[in-house]
């Protein structure tokens, strides 16, 4: 196809443009097309450092409400486009973590102001319904134009949620309400059961369990938490179930290299998801299902091969666990296909997706089996929100219509590519460059020197993100460009070649 | 002052009227005044059965891509206005459970529409940011002018979530991590803690509860799953915590008739508050937070007196646990003040109080011991979103400038006067009346006649909620006024005055 056939060409110019770069020289690439929208700016451009006067005046007055220890600086929302956000001191950054992974389409997109200043679309916005008992009359007709559009394989089903943790947690529920209707034969529950489950007692309130990764990371309310294992500031003090932990597979980089050791070492942890399905099924707190994530983000962005999730799935199906895939950070486009578990070639690839973040509402879809048998087992006064449906549906004109996919696809090769060139000319600073689509990382020698270079770059105009120990991921929207792309790689080789 | 003394007034012509009307009569109400809002429709107007044809196609296409069976009818919320909700075979119904009580200021609101079209508020919209690290300019002055100028009495701190169950979840874990750190003295986390925190394990992740009430609710997700315990089908299946749950009194009706009983029942919950406090530290998970409805809501519509509740915040303090009030569904004016705790009359009524619905964001408010040490452990990628912060300014400027509190206490009168004269109209159908402003409530006989009152009263015109076993609960907006009540008691009267 002439696009990847295009992609393939960038990359070799990219690769050619690398080797002329000497260690320290500012790397400049020669045959990257500036292709910036009409609609946004073409570059940054730094005023103080971040955070700057106003930011930190900012900070002050919020730090008498909420603890602020998280908050990077203030920004003009609207002043920011695209790729660019621009904080309240008026510097404008190259966005490339995106608020946590969660803009898709860039900042101020001509076509999502569209939505809002279509009067049709304004009851939408200021009538809120409770979608469970009175939706709206578009709602069908606006789930089938948004999210059962890019329904994964084998789904026709989908529930609408606020938020990540929301989904995921009726995701659980879900596989909880399943799991057992399958142990009772589908029969109605007993007089016992209704009754204990008033008082959280089992067998109303059964021992069940999800069965998670160390290094999963599914959302922070009290049932995600108990499968999120990747900071300890994340679950410290809260209490939780004891459900069991599989080892996610430690890949060792680049991966051409390691094919031997890495095989071995998914194989390992499989070995070690069916020993847990087996013990804990005789502690009596059966394994209801498996979440895992396509990519580990929080986690350190942790990546695992195709056979790997294949032979999860078997497992899963294989114990009768219903297996969820956990797409709050990796859907939506970003690793070029519009799952990321698409990159796994199956028919069958999961019994529950759920998704939040650049899909702008959250939910999950699921298979037929997993419909709650009875309304109100799956419920809130909310159930998600149709305004963000409206925007989501318009995300996604702009992703066809822009064949935002394999823009990512490019501008992901060129990414990659630049971030191999980076380790390899710094290989004391950098290791472990990996990614999908755009969705990249890079090791940093330290957590001290990651956070360094973090700190410095955004002062060049250039925002990322961390996760896992020391890492920087990167996560910008889908209309992030090769000409945006050598932006950042500019800005990353001038300040390690200054680097200490 | 001149409004109550209005509304004493109205009151008594009311009650007036009532003793004229015959059982079994129309019920006229000769003295209300007709203050439709220029905005609205001034009554019902049926066209079809509820659900009409158009619904039930609706509902059709909807069942294929989810369970259905809670859902009432499709809405034109284009065509709804004020207390008036249009559904999609042209039926306009006065609505007074308006989206499970979280529609503040009814449908189309003139005001909020001005948010909408407000050219300054379209980033909000179109950029929603992450909070927790990234918040717009004017996000501490929209707290300050929105949420933090309706405080509860002795909280300056809030923090916002999406819904209500994100909410009391958060709650939940900033009692946990303000107990842990009490009881380690405030120092760091031992190696242990953070090791095993990272596994589900104790010290880490330790042995809390918090404790609840029977009949409660507090949300769906595990945590507050855990709290909640007022219908079987939320609960059953799901795994859940062995946290102590109390009784929560069950008050006898008319009040003034059994004082002395309610006295002793308030005194017999309050002391097994006590025992399961003493019994759950014997089992090694001590109580970190009480968490309380100031009315049940969905379990019933269950009152206590300001006794009961000033005696469970000693009792909160006296043991070293914090006392949480949930008013998602009491807060935002609808029984007359702000927030329902108010009608307890103390100084520091609550260590956090939860709130969503009406208030348009999620969020908790809390005493500044409350708000964890470090960043990111309470914390999720949007953490609210501010363009519900945008509504909730507007909304408060129209409860002030609308007087609507004033409003609700009027109307609020009006309606358990009405709901009086009914019960002594029909004892064999209803009884125990009961509410504070328009949070009101009756039962019926049995579930199966309150069922077929309310479908009935929906085929006239008429929309109500249920909660508990056999209660008809009435949720209107703030903007309900004593015409609308009228309206609504002439309904019921119908339907009542045919009953067989």
């Amino acid at each position: 196809m002439a696009s990847s056939l295009l992609t393939r060409q960038l990359a070799i110019s990219l690769q050619q443009n690398l080797r002329l770069a000497a260690p320290g020289s500012r790397y400049v690439s020669k045959t990257a097309t500036k292709t910036v929208s009409e609609f946004e700016y073409d570059a940054p451009s730094m005023k103080t450092a971040v955070p700057g006067p106003k930011s930190q005046e900012l900070l002050r007055q919020l730090g008498e409400i909420q603890n602020v220890g998280a908050i990077h600086f203030f920004c003009n929302y609207e002043e920011s486009r695209g790729n660019y956000l621009v904080d309240v001191d008026g510097n404008r950054m190259l966005d490339v973590y995106t608020q946590i992974s969660s803009i898709p389409i860039g900042y101020n997109h001509p076509a999502l102001i569209k939505v809002m200043t279509n009067p049709n679309n304004v009851s939408a916005f200021v009538n809120r319904p409770a979608l469970g008992i009175l939706p709206p009359e578009n709602f069908p007709e606006k789930l089938f134009e948004s999210l059962l559009s890019i329904a994964p394989s084998g789904m026709n089903r989908v529930q609408t949620m606020a938020c990540g943790s929301c989904s995921n947690e009726n995701a659980f529920k879900s596989m909880f309400i399943w799991y057992r209707n399958k142990e009772r034969g589908y029969a109605s529950p007993s007089e016992q059961e209704v009754g204990t489950c008033m008082i959280n007692q089992s067998p109303g309130c059964p021992d069940l369990s999800i069965l998670s990764f160390m290094g999963a990371f599914h959302g922070r309310t009290m049932g995600c938490l108990a499968t999120t294992h990747s900071k300890a500031i994340h679950k410290l003090d809260i209490p939780s179930f004891d459900w069991p932990i599989a080892p996610f597979p430690k890949l060792q980089y680049p991966l051409e290299e390691f094919v031997r050791e890495n095989a071995q070492e998914e194989a390992r942890c499989l070995e070690e998801v069916e020993d847990l399905i087996v013990k804990w099924r005789q502690k009596g707190k059966p394994v209801a299902g498996i979440v895992i994530e396509p990519i580990q983000a929080e986690g350190g962005d942790n990546h695992a091969s195709p056979d790997f999730f294949i032979k999860l799935r078997n497992i899963a199906r294989k114990h009768g666990c219903a297996f969820h895939v956990d797409e709050v950070q990796t859907g939506g486009g970003t690793t070029g296909k519009f799952w990321a578990h698409e990159h796994w070639g199956l028919d069958d690839p999961a019994d529950i997706v759920s998704f939040s973040k650049k899909l702008l509402t959250g939910g999950y879809y699921h298979r037929d089996e997993l419909q709650p048998d009875k309304p109100y087992r799956i419920f809130n006064t909310w159930m998600g929100d149709p305004s963000k449906n409206l925007f989501l549906s318009e995300v996604l004109n702009v992703i066809r219509r822009e064949n935002l996919l394999e823009e990512v696809t490019r501008s992901g090769k060129a990414l990659l590519q630049g971030l191999y060139s980076l380790q390899t000319q710094y290989p004391h600073i950098l290791s472990r460059a990996r990614g999908q689509g755009t969705f990249c990382a890079i090791d940093a020698c330290s957590d001290a020197t990651r956070d360094s270079i973090m700190l410095k770059a955004r002062n060049k105009g250039l925002f990322m993100g961390s996760c896992g120990e020391k890492t920087i991921r990167f996560r910008p929207a889908l209309v992030f460009k090769e000409y945006h792309v050598h932006q950042l790689l500019n800005i990353l080789n001038d300040i390690l070649a200054e680097h200490k």
